[in-house]
């Protein structure tokens, strides 16, 4: 058997990797040609393209391969289901060196395709190359079933902006994994922390940290519900809706009291006091921490939200400042995650 | 001013690079959004991904950031015109370093726009991130304008394989790059050859190296032509038709008499001679250089071919030893490009 997947090939790698990718029916051609072809019912076609790269974003220590594929898949799938689209393909390249080993880019096809059926889309095609670092490069593609795209520049004054999925955990995961604690039996043994049966409640923190799961079906649920704006909540919930706010020339003032933490986010902040590593609240982390993958949407103020919607903020007119986010009423200073920087 | 990406931050680097890309009559949704919304008229897009890395796909020293763009933009377009499909819609990623010149991100962003424009495509999302390495991750996208769409799999006993395009170029280009030779001013050094006026002929391999044609328009016009399979060579001719061999079914006889090398792959292998690295024959760069980003489809025998298209092989029953490329009836060895070996 073969180890590594230099001893494997590019060829052996893509003929291994592609025999997990089922086709759906939007698969008119699967991988293995110059190019694949996937349905476009409406004329039209949602694209977008992400980057993940080992130790800038996730680290195989800290992930399984499997998660890494998902965690891949999700961030791109979420974005299409963030312009109101039902997510179709996905294309994923990856450079990586030769010593890597099979077993690791199993365990990421493994992850895309796993992600993918969860979404109900399909790999359909990719590259890989060699590297002196693994790098994912993912492209997800999305059908609107003929529905206008929810853009970010629509919000208006009087709208409320509700979010759908997690807030905060996957801030909280990545500070547990930083303190040493990547399950269980590392809390048992930093702190003596005897689990309760089932687990105990923190570790939806670290699960999703490195498998989020965003609210796909919700993307299309808000488009046919009206809403006026919306995104996928990765880089901070403050952040990103300065994004709709500066693109719709609004103001978007946060209520806090709205913001109610989970209580797996609330016992992964307990925890990280016991560690001696407070760092951000329950608050701070649900306003700017990264990489939740919830939705946040502006809807007009007569929308009958459904229950997973849960109201967050409402859109104003512009403050004095110009288009941007105040958290009750004052400024919120940017803290979310930017790259280079 | 900025100097460094770095210095410039994510924000800021998308914001300057996205304001060179123009919209065609494709882009319903450019960059700035979580994802881009282009057209697809027949109800079909074709796509497909590519990464090029650092020091494995290109070398700062031997190609400029305009190169690089347009190379990475040409390798993919040219997958997309190898289906018989037109070019619509580019994504990017940047994974670079910090300290990454904004000069170069510009450079590279040139390239990427100007490519697009002789393609008749447009770029329309992106992702940068921040890496150890420089890796640019492309995914094309195309319309198949009602025609079906030219796979590597129907080629039939009989056909007639032709190219169009050029072959063998790409590989030279390499070889006097490797060589120390980037320019005229190079060999006037190391040689004391003078240049004559406009410049000596085996320049063109270094352009056709660091900025492939990809012939796209020929894409469509095989489709219309009733060409039964098709493909972008990239790997070495005999590589690349052995995918159409063995997808098929078929063998795949090639005529060396019909490789006629052009006078600047002549003047190229004459200087490497020169140099005293003579390396591989214009005739083997023809037949197992890579990066040519020719065409090569396999036409039914009756087919009327436009002058462009240069008969090269004849599709034959599978020889003894099944689906295969043959060279004036001898077994080929594949010697194309493999990664991770």
């Amino acid at each position: 058997m073969w180890s590594t997947i230099g001893e494997l090939g590019e060829f052996g790698l893509i003929e291994r990797v592609t025999a997990r990718f089922p086709r759906t029916g939007d698969v008119i051609l699967g991988p293995g040609d110059d190019a694949a072809i996937v349905t476009a019912p409406d004329r039209r076609v949602v694209a977008t393209t992400d980057l993940l790269v080992e130790t800038r974003h996730f680290r195989r220590e800290w992930s399984s391969a499997e998660d890494v594929g998902r965690k891949a898949a999700a961030q791109n799938l979420a974005d299409i289901a963030a312009m109101g689209a039902r997510p179709t393909a996905l294309l994923v390249g990856l450079a990586a060196p030769p010593d890597l080993p099979v077993d690791w880019a199993d365990g990421l096809a493994e992850g895309l395709r796993a992600e993918c059926a969860f979404a109900g889309a399909a790999v359909v095609g990719g590259d890989t190359v060699s590297a002196g670092e693994i790098t994912v490069a993912v492209t997800a593609l999305g059908d609107l079933q003929g529905l206008p795209a929810v853009r970010r520049d629509g919000a208006l004054p009087g709208d409320v902006v509700a979010v759908t999925g997690c807030l905060g955990l996957s801030s909280a995961g990545f500070s547990l994994l930083e303190g040493g604690i990547g399950g269980a039996e590392d809390a048992a043994r930093v702190l003596g922390l005897r689990a309760p049966a089932g687990g105990p409640g923190w570790l939806a923190c670290l699960r999703e940290h490195r498998r989020p799961r965003p609210p796909y079906a919700r993307g299309p649920e808000a488009a046919h519900l009206g809403a006026r704006a919306m995104l996928d909540v990765s880089d901070g919930l403050v952040q990103d809706l300065g994004h709709i706010a500066r693109a719709s020339g609004v103001g978007v003032d946060v209520d806090s009291a709205a913001l109610v933490p989970e209580p797996a986010l609330c016992e992964a902040v307990a925890l990280l006091e016991e560690l001696g590593r407070p760092g951000r609240t329950a608050l701070q982390r649900m306003l700017f921490g990264g990489e939740d993958h919830a939705l946040a949407a502006a809807f007009p103020p007569e929308t009958d939200l459904p229950p997973q919607w849960r109201p967050v903020a409402a859109v104003t007119a512009p403050g004095a400042g110009g288009p941007g986010v105040t958290v009750d009423g004052a400024a919120a200073e940017p803290q979310g995650w930017e790259h280079f920087r």
